[in-house]
C-alpha cells in the first residue's frame, strides 16, 4: 500500500486569517471538501467558495461562548481513523463520520497576550481547547492526515499542494507532526510558566524557537546551536557570523560593562571570557589605549566592549589591533567606515535588552540552574575593618576592582589604579596562585603596584594574600570577608597600615 | 460569591488503576456522582460502587478501538461552562450536560513506551488524545473545576476530599491546574524530542521535573536548583548536602576521571572546576599522594576523585586532608569508617551513567547548545611534525597530558610526566600566560621539569610557546597545529630536539 495520500477534505479553523486566501483557494481548485467553524466559515465563505459548517456533520452547535465547537467524535473520528483498519473503516460508515485529510488551526495567541498585560481572566481565555485537541489528533494520525499547525508551515503546504496535486508523502506528514508538537509543547510550556511564576512547582521549562544552527561548538568536531534573539540584543553593522566562542565573550563582555553603565567613558577587551584590560577615561580612546596597555598580548584577537559611542578617534587606534569583535551603543559614522576595513572583524551596536534573571547550564545528567548574579558592590556595602581607612581614591578604585573581580572567572584576584584595570589572576585553583599571577602580569607589563588596590571575589582563609599584596605595594584591599580566620588578615593590615573593607557578599563565577 | 466548590460529580478515566480505591471510596461516601469509561468503569463497578457510562451521557459509543471516547461536547461542556455565567448555565440545561467538578485522568505512559523500545506503531498509539484534552480543559476552566493529572497528586486530592468535606478553594484548584499544565508540557515536550530525533527542527525543549532546591547558587545571595537524577549517579554514604560549587566540581571532576578509566589506579584532586593534581600509580595510595604533591596548597578543599576502589591505606592518606567531596566507583569497608569521620565530608559512590551528550548554558538572551566534546586523543590521531621522534614514555605523558589539557579551563597548557600531572596553567587570556604559570607552580612545587612534556589546547600561533617550554626543560609537545604560523614551531623544535606531535583537534573548554 502506497504512503503517498492524496488530500480530499480539509478541517479548517484559525484564529488569524493572515495568508489563508491562497491555500483556501488552491484547496478549492483541487475539488477538497471544505469543513469550518465560525468566522473561518465565514471568510471562505466570502471568498464564493463552498463551506460545510462542522456543525452539519456533528447535528450539534457551538455552545459556551465558542468555548466548545469542534470536540466532537464525528470530527475526531474523521481525523484519527486508521484508514488500513477495517473495523475503523466500518465504524465510519456506520456513524456517517466524513474523512478529514488535511487539519488547520492555529492556537489562540497565549503568549502575546500575557505580554501585553491582559487580565488574568483574559488570558486564561486565550488557553486553547478544541484547536489544540484536533492538532494533536491530526499529528498523531500522521500515517494518514496533514496537519498544518501554525501559520509558519502555509508555505510549505502552499508548496506541496501547489507542486504535488494535493499529494503528500509520510516524510513530509511526519516533518509536519513534528511541528505540530513543537507547537503544543512550546504552548502548554508557555502556559506552565505563566501558571508557575510564584515558582510552586520546582520544574524547568526550557522551549527555546528558532535556533541558529552555529558553525560549531566550542570546538570544530562540536555541533553548535544558539538559541536567543540575537537582532533584538544587537544589530550588527559588518563581519562574519558570530561563533560559539564569540558568542560566549560577547556575553562576558556585555555583562561586564553592564557594570560601568554609570561611568565616565570606559572601555574592556576580553578573551576566554575574562577582562584582560580595562580602562575608565575622560575620551573612549584614552579609555581604549590604557585598557589595551594592561595587556597588550591577550588582547591579540580579544572582544571589545565600550560604554558609550566609539568615535573616529578611538577607531583609528583600533584599527591596528587584529580583534574578533567590537561592541559599542553607538558609532560615529566615520569609525564605522575605519573598523569594517577589516573584512571578518565584526561591529555590533547593543540595544538596551534586559538579560536573563535566571542562569541553566548543564550538570552530570541534569541542569543547574540559579539566579543572575544581580549585586554590585558599592559604598553603601562597605564595612571599614581596619585602623587605616581607605582614601576616596582608593574606595573608588576598590569598587571599580570589584566590578572586574565579579565578572572574571574564580578564583580572581584583581588589582586597580586610577580607575584602570593593572592585572588580574583568572581561574587558579587557588588564591595564593590568583594573587601571584595578577603580581606576575603586573611586572611584565610596567606596572607599578604602590598605591594599587586589591579585590578578591572570595574571603582569605589565610593572612597569605593580604601579606604578599602589601610586599607587593598594594595599600587598600576588597573581599567578601567571613572566615573564621578574618582576624589575622585584619591584624596584618592594622600592623603593616593597609587599609581593608569587607562587602559580605561573595562573587564566585565559573 | 464564595471561590470555595464542592465536588458534587466527578469524571474519571485512567491507564493505571493503582492508588485509585480509596479515593474513588470517599467520593462516594460522599454522594459524588461518578462517570467513567471502559476498564475505569469496570474498575469502579467491581468496587461495588455505582458509575454512570460517559457513552450514557453522550448517547455516543466509544469508537476506533479506543482512540475515540470522551471527545463530546456533552462532556467538555460538562467541564468547560463558566458556573457564574448565565448563557452558560442556560445552554447546560438546553443540551442536558451534566456538571462535572472533578476530572482524574492520567496519560498513556508514552516516554516509558519509548524507553522500552517499542515500536514506531506502538509509541504512536501511546500519543494520548482525549485524556490530555481533558486535562487541559478541566485546568483552564479551574475557577470552578478540580483537576488531579497524576497519579502524583492523588494524596494531595485524598487530602483535600477528606478534611475539607469535598470542597476545594481557588487557590487549591489553581496549584492543581499548574500541575496539569505540567503534565501536559511535559508531555508534549518528550512526544516532540522522539518525533524530532534527527533534528530536523531546530529548537530546544527541556522539561525536567522534580528539581532540587540548593542551599543556594553560586553564591550565598543567588538561589540555585539542581534538575538531574543525582541519585542514579551516585550513592551518597556520608555528609552534607552537596552545594551548587559542590556540584560543579563533581562534574568537572566525573568528566576528567572518565578519561583515565582504562588506566592503572588513578586519582585526581579538582578546585574551581579544573584539576591541582592527577597522578597514575601502581596503587590507589601512592596515586593519591602523587595527585596531592602536585599542588598541596590547591588541594585544601578540594574534590577529590578515584577510578578504582578507595582502599584502608588510601582513605587513612586522604583523612588528613581538609576536602569537600570524595567519589569512587567504590569503597571498602575500612575506608568508608575512616572517611565517615568528618562529619561534612561527602563520599559518593559513583554508579555507570551515560552523561547527556548535549550540553547547554545561558548566553545572552537565549541558550548556547553543543554537542558534549567526545573526543580523546589517541595514539591513531597523532601526526609527527618533528624530525625527533617522542619516545614511547614521552607519546604516553603526551597523551595522559592531553586528556588533563582537555579538562581544564581554557586558556591552558599541562605539564606531565611519568603518569603525574605536573603543573597546569588554567583560564588564562593568553597562552604564554598559561605557560609561564604552569612553570611558576612547577618551579613553587619542587618539580624538575627536564624531560615533562606538554599540552596545548588550542594551536601556537607564534614560536615563543615552544622556545620557553624548551628553555624549561620541555621534551615533547601536543597541540592540536592548524596554525598559519605551524612552520615556526615545527622548526624551534627541529633545531633545538624537542619532538612534537599534532593531533588535529582543538580542546577549548570554558
Amino acid at each position: 500500500m502506497s504512503t503517498t495520500k492524496t488530500i480530499k477534505s480539509a478541517l479548517i479553523s484559525v484564529f488569524s486569517k493572515d495568508g489563508l486566501e491562497p491555500i483556501v483557494r488552491k484547496l478549492h481548485e483541487q475539488n477538497v471538501t471544505l469543513y469550518s467553524t465560525g468566522g473561518t466559515e465565514e471568510f471562505i465563505k466570502n471568498l464564493g467558495i463552498p463551506v460545510v459548517p462542522v456543525e452539519e456533520v456533528t447535528s450539534f452547535p457551538e455552545i459556551l461562548g465558542g468555548r466548545v465547537k469542534t470536540l466532537h467524535p464525528k470530527i475526531f473520528g474523521g481525523i484519527l481513523n486508521r484508514q488500513d483498519n477495517a473495523s475503523d473503516i466500518a465504524e465510519m460508515k456506520d456513524f456517517e463520520i466524513p474523512q478529514i485529510d488535511l487539519v488547520i488551526v492555529d492556537l489562540y495567541p497565549f503568549e502575546k497576550t500575557v505580554a501585553s498585560g491582559a487580565s488574568e481572566a483574559d488570558i486564561i481565555e486565550k488557553i486553547d481547547i478544541g484547536g489544540i485537541s484536533l492538532i494533536r489528533a491530526t499529528a498523531k494520525n500522521f500515517k494518514d492526515t496533514v496537519i498544518v499547525a501554525s501559520v509558519n508551515e502555509y508555505a510549505y503546504l502552499l508548496e506541496l499542494i501547489s507542486t504535488q496535486n494535493g499529494e503528500t508523502t509520510l516524510e513530509q506528514r511526519r516533518l509536519l507532526a513534528t511541528k505540530a508538537f513543537n507547537t503544543s509543547s512550546h504552548y502548554d510550556s508557555a502556559i506552565f510558566n505563566y501558571f508557575n511564576q510564584n515558582q510552586e512547582e520546582t520544574v524547568l521549562k526550557i522551549s527555546e524557537q528558532n535556533g541558529q544552527v552555529l558553525r560549531y561548538g566550542e570546538n570544530p568536531h562540536q555541533k553548535g546551536f544558539f538559541f536567543g534573539d540575537f537582532e533584538a540584543m544587537f544589530t550588527k553593522l559588518h563581519g562574519k557570523e558570530l561563533s560559539y566562542n564569540n558568542l560566549l565573550d560577547v556575553d562576558a563582555a556585555v555583562n561586564l560593562i553592564l557594570e560601568f553603565k554609570e561611568n565616565e567613558p570606559t572601555f574592556a577587551i576580553l578573551k576566554h571570557n575574562n577582562a584582560c584590560g580595562l580602562a575608565t577615561r575622560s575620551t573612549m580612546k584614552e579609555a581604549y589605549l590604557t585598557a589595551l596597555a594592561c595587556d597588550p598580548t591577550s588582547a591579540f584577537g580579544g572582544v571589545l566592549i565600550a560604554n558609550g559611542t566609539i568615535d573616529e578617534a578611538t577607531a583609528i587606534e583600533i584599527n591596528s589591533l587584529f580583534c574578533e569583535v567590537v561592541i559599542a551603543p553607538s558609532f560615529d559614522e566615520k569609525a564605522i567606515t575605519i573598523l569594517s576595513e577589516k573584512k571578518n572583524r565584526i561591529i555590533l551596536v547593543q540595544n538596551e535588552v534586559a538579560l536573563p534573571q535566571t542562569n541553566v547550564r548543564t550538570c552530570l545528567n541534569g541542569v543547574l540552574v540559579q539566579e543572575r548574579n544581580n549585586i554590585t558592590d558599592n559604598k553603601s556595602h562597605l564595612n571599614y575593618v581596619t585602623t587605616i581607612q581607605p582614601t576616596e581614591q582608593e574606595i573608588e578604585d576598590l569598587l571599580f576592582a570589584s566590578k572586574i573581580c565579579k565578572n572574571t572567572k574564580s578564583n580572581t584576584i584583581v588589582f586597580a589604579k586610577n580607575g584602570t584595570l593593572v592585572a588580574s589572576g583568572t581561574g587558579q585553583t587557588s588564591r595564593v596562585d590568583a594573587l601571584k599571577q595578577a603580581i606576575e602580569k603586573a611586572t611584565t607589563f610596567g606596572f607599578d603596584l604602590k598605591g594599587a588596590v586589591m579585590a578578591s571575589d572570595a574571603f582569605f582563609p589565610f593572612p597569605d594574600c593580604v601579606e604578599i599584596a602589601h610586599n607587593a605595594g598594594i595599600t587598600a584591599v576588597i573581599q567578601p570577608g567571613g572566615s573564621i580566620k578574618d582576624e589575622l588578615s585584619i591584624n596584618f593590615c592594622n600592623e603593616n597600615k593597609v587599609a581593608m573593607v569587607f562587602t559580605g557578599t561573595r562573587h564566585f563565577k565559573h
